[in-house]
């Protein structure tokens, strides 16, 4: 459709099989340019398709002769090639972009003039252990040894830990121009999907990847336990890198965010990016598809790169034989929630990627549950390999879920007035609450930083205790938007009409949920139906909850006192 | 993998396309029978299609000869072709059950056995007016008559209106095996696609389909204004009625509802159905990946069944130019959350399926208005036909939200004190609250009904203002699972304490949470808090609001108070 724009793929791999099955949906024909009967061949029957490599020149020019818009699957293409062909077709991203972009060393020396923080870096000249030995003493140890070209997925890396190193790393990098880079000490591996068009940038959310054999294995989409701000602020930092090159289409950002919550670029792919695999399902539009759209200048909705749930990619690498990576697929098979994609590429070779799984749920705790017995699968698919020694990344289980109710009291006199609630919670509603002490007079900042910060950890109803001038449930809305429940504590004095005065009569502007004096068993059902409203399996507690009580009223009370009389019965209770 | 059985697919149109596509992601390779370069084989580069058509008997035997299991797109096909076949190659769902389905009339024969309710039929066996007059007598008028056999999107059906249109009914159905069916007087069309595997039958979530010139238009996803109950109820009539046939794979089954609520099956379809196609993005697994596990015996988990958000697909449909309906298509590239799937058919003829688009959203009510001004293009199309005259269905506009938040009060007294908290709710918040009278005191069984029917209409949060013996906050509660937001009006005596202690010294089990004297200010808020908890946009209201107030507090008034002084600011005041 759309004037049936023609668009041909440097690569017939993965990453353009999964292009390839976007464009089938919107009737946009690929010609395709890689070895026969390629991943992405195998779904786009037609006479257009160029036998070859992306790295001869000639077949590149072949392409181009059938198609509008020239794009890529890989940045490691021939970019003199994309340059001589400039002048008959589109080439997006620019070959300038994907010249640059494959040079990791041009890469941050060009990113370096737009500001983008990265790692320290030098460059080696005459690659001696003299002068990495100078290297190191400015960078320090450890550091990392790269070449600036053909390195992907690790190959092209050498850890160089200490000074004894320096030997080693330049045999094993012998021959390749390199750069050196100072150790980034992170917590966490981000990654953003940016998407360049004629006249914006857009950008996926923010993802966490693990890493393992240097190859990702796992993507978390969103990141986990990573607030908005730093969300936010990664895209951003994305989007600014991207807007860096010239040319349109779908560019993977990596980056380092540091203990102190700072980010660093690690790199960029000038490419749709394994990274970005969980769009498929995890939004509205895959990022095949807003590539597709953006090299072809059609509309991109910003709303349909939203996450539509949260979602876990799991890559499916080539085991010891080369149908060991099967076993993983046919588990996968019985994953609640598991889409499958294989990659038809044939027999395996161990560490290749074969094919992913996207695992979608209304909550990360819930995809992180599904997904869990398949990560033992893939964990012990490469326990087998004999190339690989260490010990797998992150078997460590589904996180705990993030909680949804917190509970804090002013004092621990309150806490007993909670037990009753905390109970119920746990026992009835399977509810794990967090627990903490924070009084709104003698822990006043902490107060505040707990409730302000609250939201951002996935609370979503906030229960407060206190007696007498009852400040804390009226503070904490102060610094919250969530829904706070007030208990008011009955003190030693005035019957606690003194803490339910405190806590209700809260001025306009700042709501506080008040229950009865010492009802914590209010206060939980109360988070039980807010969560409820929202969450159809504990709202069906909740009315079960009810009708028991009805039972018991009815059926157990109610004939009892039939049986006995109400004389007997009082003397009996 | 799994053994590489190869399927083989009787019709290679869009249905055999999207099966193709499903195909594809788990390498299981699809042998398609139909014309050269049909939908289906456009995406599936293999050497193992066959070219001819589902009818040819020839065609089908060397189909068989190169698969495990034949299924078909389509339930037209020469089932003597594939009982010959049948001690070849296995055959999903038995081509018995494809038999009995494809001839409306045996069908229905058959489900009645079954217990499954229909609208009253009767045969024709000599199709002549007298013997139709008759059957007019026995099952009144309107009704419709029917073609046993090749019947599908209304072709093969007659509106008998009244015993005039006899003649004209049997000229144009002349030829035909023929069936009069009484008239359904429907409120509307529900749809569940069920998949019967080896050992069970699940199925996926009830909808509601919208026709227009007898052809699929809408599907909604879950149907809209339907209970939990008829949901359930539906899927089991469905699963109930496709037990009763033979073999594997996805069937559609279409319902209507009566006015009562109660349910009458319409038709099965022994395949892949168009009610189906909003399970590829609404659903975790596809209608066509479910047909591919079911017949290839694999595991299908029912939670990847259900839907992950409310979904809404719009066909695309050949309009009076070959190429009119590609204007649909381009217009649904600017609709947020919008996917799109063409069929890649070529030309279009009027009326013809050519593609369709489905839209996801959080609600049904965003999902509705994001594809109303697609739904209204469509229209345009249509208008433009001249094989058609009537008035296009259904374009009435998105629904109303259904409201999030009702608010009920004893009396029309305690209006006024919740004015500025409605006035909050609506022009703050963009909250349009359902409102009501309903006492606790004069109108109880309403107060019961009103809060026991609450939850299913969409409500998650009640605000309940009473005055005096405060009953009706703590009554709504004791009648529903929702959080109840009590509003305590001060009444002529004891200052509103009386209504403060009515409403929070609710006993155990029954939590109402109870705001300040008066402050219906609080009471909005507090609602806007518990669904801000679950709506990142109205957390951010909230947020905002608060920053707004602290701005006035700081900025306005205490500034003025700086520059004028505490005397003559109080003066001003």
């Amino acid at each position: 459709m759309w004037n049936s724009p023609k668009v041909g793929i440097l690569g017939g791999g993965q990453l353009g099989r999964m292009m390839v099955e976007a464009a089938n949906r919107l009737n946009i024909q690929c010609n395709v340019l890689d070895a026969e009967n390629s991943p992405a061949k195998q779904i786009s029957s037609h006479d257009d398709h160029v036998t070859g490599s992306f790295k001869e020149r000639e077949a590149v020019r072949e392409l181009a002769k059938s198609c509008d818009v020239v794009t890529a699957e890989i940045e490691h293409v021939d970019t003199y090639a994309l340059e001589e062909i400039a002048s008959q077709v589109k080439i997006e991203p620019s070959w300038q972009a994907i010249r640059t972009i494959q040079n990791k060393f041009d890469q941050k020396e060009h990113l370096r003039q737009y500001g983008i923080p990265m790692a320290d870096h030098r460059e080696l000249t005459e690659n001696t252990p003299e002068e990495l030995a100078k290297v190191g003493e400015q960078l320090g140890y450890p550091m990392m040894l790269k070449s600036k070209t053909m390195a992907y997925d690790g190959r092209g890396n050498f850890h160089v830990r200490t000074k004894e190193d320096i030997p080693e790393a330049l045999e094993a990098l012998k021959g390749r121009p390199l750069y050196a880079e100072k150790w980034a000490y992170f917590k966490m591996e981000l990654a953003v999907m940016v998407v360049k068009t004629k006249d914006t940038v857009l950008s996926y959310p923010t993802v966490e990847t693990v890493q393992e054999d240097s190859v990702c294995k796992l993507v978390y989409a969103p990141a986990r336990n990573v607030s908005d701000a730093i969300n936010q602020k990664a895209q951003e930092l994305a989007r600014k890198a991207v807007a860096a090159f010239d040319g349109k289409g779908a560019f993977g950002v990596e980056m380092f965010l540091l203990e102190d919550d700072s980010l660093l670029l690690c790199e960029i792919a000038s490419r749709i990016h394994n990274s970005g695999h969980y769009t498929i399902e995890g939004c509205a539009m895959s990022q095949f598809e807003a590539h597709l759209r953006a090299i072809l200048d059609l509309p991109i909705p910003p709303k349909s790169l939203e996450l539509r749930q949260p979602s876990i990619m799991l890559n499916i690498i080539g085991g010891a034989a080369p149908d060991t990576h099967l076993t993983a697929a046919e588990h996968a098979l019985s994953i609640p929630n598991a889409s499958i994609h294989l990659y038809s590429k044939g027999a395996a070779k161990p560490g290749r990627k074969m094919g992913h799984i996207t695992v979608t749920a209304a909550t990360m705790h819930e995809a992180e549950t599904h997904i869990q017995p398949l990560i033992e699968v893939v964990d012990q698919i490469r326990a087998q390999r004999s190339d690989v020694k260490t010990k797998p990344q992150s078997s460590s289980g589904p996180s705990k879920p993030a909680p949804s109710v917190a509970v804090i009291m002013g004092s621990d006199s309150d806490l007993k007035t909670l037990v009753p609630g905390l109970k119920l919670l746990r026992d009835y509603f399977g509810i794990e609450p967090a627990v903490d002490i924070t009084s709104a007079h003698r822990t006043p900042t902490f107060m505040a930083e707990y409730s302000a910060g609250a939201a951002a950890r996935g609370i979503k109803v906030i229960i407060a205790a206190a007696g007498g001038a009852a400040h804390l449930p009226g503070m904490a809305a102060a610094h919250t938007a969530l829904p706070v429940i007030g208990v008011p504590v009955k003190g030693s004095s005035l019957d606690g009409v003194d803490s339910l005065y405190s806590i209700v009569q809260m001025p306009r502007g700042v709501p506080v949920a008040t229950v009865g004096i010492n009802n914590s068993i209010n206060a939980a059902l109360l988070a039980a139906r807010i969560l409820g409203a929202f969450d159809p399996a504990i709202q069906k507690k909740v009315e079960a909850y009810a009708e028991s009580a009805r039972a018991e009223n009815m059926e157990l009370k109610g004939t009892k006192l039939q049986e006995l009389g109400w004389e007997k019965y009082f003397e009996e209770m």
